[in-house]
């Protein structure tokens, strides 16, 4: 398996540079994009990959190993570590028909369409190899004209053989599959999370380097638990909340 | 009502000075610290508050005037806008024992008890007068023996005379409740957000200026739907995250 590091360029100074490339980093890293073991270039080479000095290159790496996401070994390189120290999860539930009421506000745009080698997460789900070609295309969902969510989706190339750009434009995963594949998901299970958003998210967002959003990763399945799709959402911070409202049992 | 503005002081260019006062003026605004139609400081008066130059306050201002938070008044002054714009919530609802189960890991630490005139958002949970005066003590949590979230909680005063140091060191607001005042809370609603963590944020969870953290208030009340207590909670945004199962109803 062939790894290369391709490094999304990083914004005008708005936020440091170190802040930027620990950001850049930990999200491909906590993605699987960078996998465990994998040696990074050295100080010089990231530089270089990046456009900056090595100053903001040694500050981001020291504060990724102090996060135990990297390890460096004496004379061998900085490598990714093992498994990143694991979150606290609070599990809810709910139903498919009420994420989609709320789920059909505003109206979708196709960015971009792409085939891609699989990050180790994506790998993982639609049970294929790390790198083996998937297809991933990027939407943009805004409200009022405003942008609200950055939704990358990646599908088998079985799948995205079956949805015309018109259809890319216009419906949600569950949409597309009913209609494009006459296929009912029936479960989605999401893990959400807030982040920093990164030069790419604060673009298509249209908000500042380092302002919040709501990352919300999403896995589809079909009746038997088949995967059939995984999205990457982000959403701005302060346009997409969450109203958890608890009560004794019985 | 007097309403003092009282900054809090930036961290030292950890991140631009521009993007902390976006960040700490608009928690302040979407807190009610700093209520509609409140006349701000004028530049040069901000600008000494915060110990920087003019430049970054400027930037800042217009940050939030395009954001809609803050409204400018020819030759009278800058003004904070009426209501801010609402976000999307996305409703969800589980049982006060399950969070309770979630909810006991690590252990509690007392940073502060203060009597402070109550905030607009707390005043109006509580039904009493916005400033008139309320308690509010801050605490950390830790897991294994790094601070996991810091807690804001805010109650009548008349409550706060029930609860001593060491029960403050101790329980969660629904076994404060339970044991110090023999008061069963049975309604529990939480407001989950991204957010970035301003410079007191990041010094209470040893995270950086700006990193994610995700934003929970929690209305606490007892079972005639009577407020007892408000909790402004901030955990990191890598240790904390929700998994949301959807499936079909039926």
């Amino acid at each position: 398996m062939e790894v290369k590091f391709v490094p999304t360029p990083l914004s005008n100074r708005t936020v440091p540079y170190y802040f930027q490339i620990v950001t850049l980093l930990r999200r491909k890293i906590e993605e699987g994009d960078l996998p465990s073991g994998l040696k990074l270039p050295n100080e010089l080479e990231l530089a270089k990959l990046f456009g900056v000095s090595r100053v903001p290159v040694r500050r981001a790496l020291s504060m990724l190993e102090a996060d135990g996401l990297l390890v460096p070994q004496r004379g061998r390189g900085t490598f990714v570590a093992d498994v990143p120290p694991a979150p606290n999860y609070y599990v809810l539930s709910g139903t498919i028909e009420d994420y989609l009421s709320r789920n059909l506000r505003g109206t979708l745009r196709l960015l971009s369409m792409e085939k891609i080698p699989a990050p180790r997460v994506v790998a993982d789900f639609f049970g294929i190899e790390t790198g083996e070609t998937i297809s991933l295309f990027r939407r943009i969902r805004a409200v009022n004209g405003v942008p609200y969510s950055y939704v990358m989706n990646y599908v088998l190339l079985a799948t995205v053989a079956h949805f015309s750009i018109k259809d890319l434009n216009e419906l949600n995963v569950v949409n597309l599959f009913a209609k494009c594949l006459g296929v009912s998901l029936q479960k989605i299970t999401q893990a959400i999370e807030a982040r920093s958003a990164d030069s790419d998210i604060a673009a298509q967002l249209s908000i500042d380097v380092a302002s919040p959003v709501m990352c919300v990763e999403t896995f589809f399945r079909s009746h038997r638990g088949s995967p059939e799709a995984l999205s990457r959402i982000f959403y701005r911070g302060d346009r997409h909340k969450y109203l958890l409202e608890l009560t004794r049992k019985n």
